[in-house]
């Protein structure tokens, strides 16, 4: 089964990729390492503002950080043209709007990491960290950057 | 035109490459990859010490950002010690010292992306994560670290 | 003298690598660059609960960098089944939990950063950036991510 069978399968669109907001391009390749820049949660095409330990639930936390994966699948997309030439999620760096009392940006990551390992199989688990950030862009509640080995 | 005549031309005087001031190096080749040191904002030699949404403003947080981005180019020089090496810049991670309400640190990141992509031309636009961080060595207002293709 | 020497001469016992808390793995290989995730301060098999500047000092945080550092020498070893293909600890990224007025991250950095050139020798010295995060996973003190060329 291809990954877009399961893209399917997961009733999940591949996205379009989003114009950046700022002086500077979503992805890189340096050889064949796909760079991507920080994607920022958004819902309704702004950005998903909200802190994790103020004013958001662990559990939106994480729908927060699959939807930033969904868009980081778009942008891989529109990177390779074909999915199927990832050969490896790399790394994860998983930015999470934090109060100074939030301390499970982890599971809120799991969102992201988890809906990846889904999508690509054993391609899929990477080396990742997760850490509480005292703001993100225009006060989104998570921000994730990627590298992907094509 | 070559990129030494642009820094020409934009008046910036490479500066000499800054020791750190802590147990690492400025920079490390990894194959063709150039991992560069997180670079803090310096005045006059010294820590730019302000924090953003506190006792700083975005323009001058811009401002601050693009000093960091001529001291990563003086790192660059004596790493690659001819700038028309650089293949791509590939990645920046922009640390922006923020009060818990900033929420501007891609408008301060921009201060360096802009300055970079005016330099190296097509081979400057790069991938790019930016965030606000709780506090920063010796409390300066923005940190940047990179990573470029040789 | 080997680096296996020098890790009993500072009696260190090289630890086992430790399951991640949650849906990544400790590492992974891209090309010749093995990505180390994020990995947290502990104590007592647990993770190591304080905040710098609020009730741990900029010392007991080297301490907890180092711990971090040894945990890391147990996932390179793990990944590599022998220290000396490691060609160079080429970037350490140091996150360090902080009040909003604590501005040594890079002295805390300075305790995992240490023992590594203490251990690896010229192999050793690596880029780095270092600083405050809002929180950690856990409510740990100390989280750092590697990359190391082999």
């Amino acid at each position: 089964m291809t990954i877009y069978k399961t893209i399917e399968d997961l009733g999940i669109t591949i996205p379009a990729m989003a114009a950046p907001s700022a002086a500077f391009v979503p992805f890189v390749f340096a050889g064949n390492l796909l760079h991507l820049s920080g994607h920022i949660a958004k819902r309704d095409g702004k950005p998903w503002v909200a802190q994790l330990g103020r004013d958001m639930t662990t559990s939106e936390g994480k729908l927060a950080a699959r939807s930033v994966a969904i868009d980081l699948l778009g942008t891989l997309e529109a990177a390779t043209q074909d999915l199927g030439r990832i050969k490896r999620i790399v790394k994860l760096l998983v930015l999470v709007n934090s109060a100074s009392d939030f301390t499970e940006p982890h599971v809120v990551a799991n969102g992201a990491s988890e809906l990846l390992i889904q999508l690509f199989g054993d391609r899929g688990p990477h080396a990742r960290s997760a850490f509480g950030a005292a703001q993100l862009p225009f006060g989104t509640c998570v921000e994730i950057e990627m590298i992907a080995e094509v």
